[in-house]
């Protein structure tokens, strides 16, 4: 490679480090060893420190696996949410943008991935069992399936809705459709053959 | 903010640290911080420990300027590099791009910056004095201008030529012109202009 780094041990250990990051490829990699080391030293500091805290104190909640430092996180612990409902997503990133849409007050679980026979990632590796066990408590009464609109997030939901309805538990799945002040010319057409088959009365 | 995050005090404090990169936002900071934590943990503790032994270890060259781990670097050590050319870059991937054309053996000063007057960076914080100290030690014949052909790569050159010229240094600035294996039809026109001001006898 034309931009192979040769320098001092030390610099392309942590180029190599940062690479690891996703996302991060080698010219970016440099680019922000050089601009710690140069600009930002004490930021380098404190990014190794709370790496390092994290992955020491960071945990999966007992009751819906996301990460947290207590053995059940905050959410979970709430009694203000609602236990009836359990909003299942693939990521916290995805639980952080239900939560901000302030129109949700049940409990969740994080899958932490998605299905993905592609590379590998069956039912197994996602922990299904763990959701299983969690949605049949006896409490729980509709699960919401919140994985992404993507192929695998579809396959996933899909295959989610099948073994939860089995043990007679209500699935539903969050709406397609338009997005929110959209205007239909600059929708692309699959949305909208969405929006067209799950329309409603009004 | 939508996506701003509340989670677990370590959680948050990491991926404020990874804000710190540079080109990292919010978005990419969580989904770095989810991916360490999730699918590369032992990657989290290497980058932590790469960062902490880069900042300890890492210092600059006392003759050339660029990152190393010893008092001079490897490169102005190396008696095989002929000490009379200087060529003066940005940065060290500037420096390893120059290298990687394997059409230079001189000697290196790498400025770690340019001047950049709306950002409060002048000759002084970018240490000119130092570059002048070591382009005047009674060897070094030619100093060549690497610096980027950006607007302040340009102003860092102009001023630089300007400065080591008046010592009776002689100065030269890598060529301008068309990129190698292009098609004039996609060149921009700017660049067109330059390979007609300095086109040359064949």
């Amino acid at each position: 490679m034309a931009d192979r780094f040769a320098g001092p041990a030390s610099l392309s250990v942590l180029i190599d480090a940062l690479k690891r990051l996703p996302g991060v490829g080698a010219k970016s990699a440099q680019r922000m060893a050089y601009h710690l080391l140069q600009h930002d030293p004490s930021g380098a500091r404190t990014l190794a420190q709370a790496l390092g805290d994290a992955v020491d104190r960071l945990r999966h909640c007992a009751r819906c696996n996301t990460f947290t430092e207590a053995e059940v996180c905050e959410t979970c612990l709430n009694p203000r949410r609602d236990p009836t409902q359990l909003c299942v997503v693939e990521t916290p990133a995805d639980q952080n943008m239900i939560e901000a849409s302030h129109s949700y007050q049940g409990l969740y679980f994080v899958l932490m991935g998605r299905l993905s026979p592609l590379e590998g990632v069956g039912p197994r590796e996602i922990g299904f069992d763990r959701l299983v066990e969690r949605a049949t408590d006896g409490v729980v009464k509709e699960v919401i399936l919140a994985t992404n609109f993507t192929t695998e997030g579809e396959t996933t939901a899909h295959y989610l809705g099948e073994l939860l309805r089995a043990r007679g538990i209500g699935v539903t799945r969050l709406a397609r459709g338009v997005p929110a002040g959209s205007e239909l010319e600059y929708v692309d057409a699959g949305t909208i053959a969405w929006a067209l088959m799950d329309r409603r009365a009004s």
